[in-house]
């Protein structure tokens, strides 16, 4: 416990009781990147690689495998294997949302070309396939073949639904569970199975996970109305000009009166937006105190992760793990 | 042999002899490309599977099952995988070239946009691997994974290669390999695989499917400078308009005069292109007798996809592919 005493936060401690594996994991991910044939795939994913990022997901996998006593090595096989995921997505992620940021540093769709980030995207997620393939495990290629899946249902989703007034909490989370939650809690999951954990834990892994990434997306939703741009890397109100529909202002679309629904109609709907709009819209936020009720929900999330956990052994990991789910919310305290 | 009798094509024969799994495949396509949460997804998938189509790739898994006296049921999965992990390397091809027209019909990214493209492009990519995890073969991932990854990397290398007239034969070949090859060969592989073949046959239903796809491709290379339009669905002149360097011009630039060198460095590599210029590039190829050439190669590749079945113990399927192979570069005798 030298690191809580020191005041680490609970990624970092995460991070330097898995420093080994997470070492490992790096030297991986850059040795299954390379390619002989062709310098252009490389070239996009060490700038990825070099933006650095926080490896949140599949430090989620080293920790869950470590939780389980796993002895063997195929968690730093599936820890790379989630990164590569995470990492093709956030590829074609930045083509759909046409960004010019990712990770404070331009993105590779404006430093090379569309092309190179649909392509160089498809080729991490074959690789991530190929790795998988090395554990030798069915059952967590169909844990990860079934997130991959629920990850593009998920973005295809909020292509119609982000713009759709309709969308209503449900929907949003099916999106956030699409788009977010669905890797970490595969990123859990795969950590036990590897390490024969039973049923149950299982269970409270992928639940944790399940729980965890949901608040996750409800803090990065809420912090792009009421963030620091110097502390998230984005700017405040991105959502609102790229007419992304989320928790906060799904909750006040249901409180609106008809001049506060038009106006919605007017900015997300038909995207025709003003000067002074993003004031106004957060003006509304306030009125109907959606922002606050976000928060309230992003709480109960963390709090479900963390009991998700209780049934399970003490151990050095659970209790980090614990404090991380706080930690994710700290950001909204 | 009563088709053979019929005089129908080889394509036909096959697809007559593999009449009643091929409709498995297509149901199975349809189940499986459905989206519960995101209409958007069908809609996209049944422009294509609409468009038809010749269903090529699944066909020859179909065939290389039976031909290995496959009694099982999941070559159906496995057909379906191919064409959905060809479908997908489809949309996403079509955000990379800008294609307005593919099969005939205009492409999905011109009906709904990129972004739809690229994320249900994803969505295939992820199904295709849900459906061989069904097969619990983990020599079928190993190869269906392989071959992803040899696909994506043949679409990078082309990124760079095709604008670069330092790009020889042997680098056209491997471009050739990843964009087409790859999959014709996985595709014959895991039908030998599925049906516990022995290493040999596994190996010579993987070298039909190489060279029969490098056939496939050089064909559809040379046809871009000679075929018809009504016949190919593709307007002569495509690939130097889009700055492709393919095989007939590839071959004119090792024989290049210091102004035809020119020539191909304004057009291809800075993609300067004038009225008449199309004109001028056909004129160098024949001039230089690089489309005869082009066609000597690709008969010869379907001749070394013919000679890797002859190991093979008789069949009528294995007749229906040699004839296959003789098809396909048929289309430039």
């Amino acid at each position: 416990m030298d690191n809580i005493e020191q005041g680490l936060k609970p990624h970092d401690r995460l991070a330097a009781r898995l420093a080994d594996d997470m070492d490992a994991v790096n030297t991986l991910i850059r040795t299954k990147m390379a390619s002989e044939h062709a310098p252009r795939i490389p070239e996009v994913t060490a700038h990825l690689v070099g933006a650095g990022g926080k490896r949140l997901r599949p430090m989620l996998t080293l920790a869950s495998a470590h939780l389980c006593g796993y002895t063997g090595a195929y968690h730093i096989h599936l820890a790379a294997t989630v990164e590569f995921i995470h990492t093709a997505t956030l590829l074609h992620d930045d083509v759909v949302d046409e960004s010019a940021q990712r990770r404070g540093r331009p993105t590779a769709n404006l430093l090379w070309d569309n092309t190179s980030s649909v392509l160089v995207g498809d080729y991490l997620f074959a690789r991530s396939f190929q790795l998988m393939t090395e554990c030798g495990s069915m059952e967590v290629m169909r844990i990860l073949s079934n997130a991959a899946a629920t990850i593009a249902e998920g973005e295809v989703l909020q292509l119609t639904a982000a713009q759709d007034l309709a969308t209503d909490e449900a929907v949003y989370l099916q999106v956030v569970r699409g788009k977010t939650a669905a890797l970490f809690s595969a990123a859990m999951e795969v950590g036990g199975v590897i390490a024969d954990a039973d049923a149950a834990t299982v269970k409270a892994l992928y639940d944790y996970g399940d729980a965890l990434g949901v608040a996750f997306q409800i803090v990065d939703d809420l912090l792009d109305y009421q963030g620091q741009s110097e502390a998230t890397g984005k700017n405040i109100g991105d959502d609102f000009r790229e007419r992304k529909l989320t928790l906060p202002v799904i909750k006040a679309v249901t409180k609106a009166t008809p001049d506060e629904r038009a106006f919605w109609v007017r900015t997300i709907e038909k995207g025709k937006q003003d000067a002074g709009d993003l004031e106004h819209a957060l003006a509304l936020l306030n009125k109907h105190g959606t922002l606050a009720e976000t928060r309230v929900d992003a709480i109960a999330w963390a709090d479900r992760a963390k009991a998700s956990l209780a049934p399970l052994a003490d151990h050095d990991i659970k209790d980090m793990l614990v404090d991380l789910a706080d930690f994710v919310v700290d950001r909204i305290s």
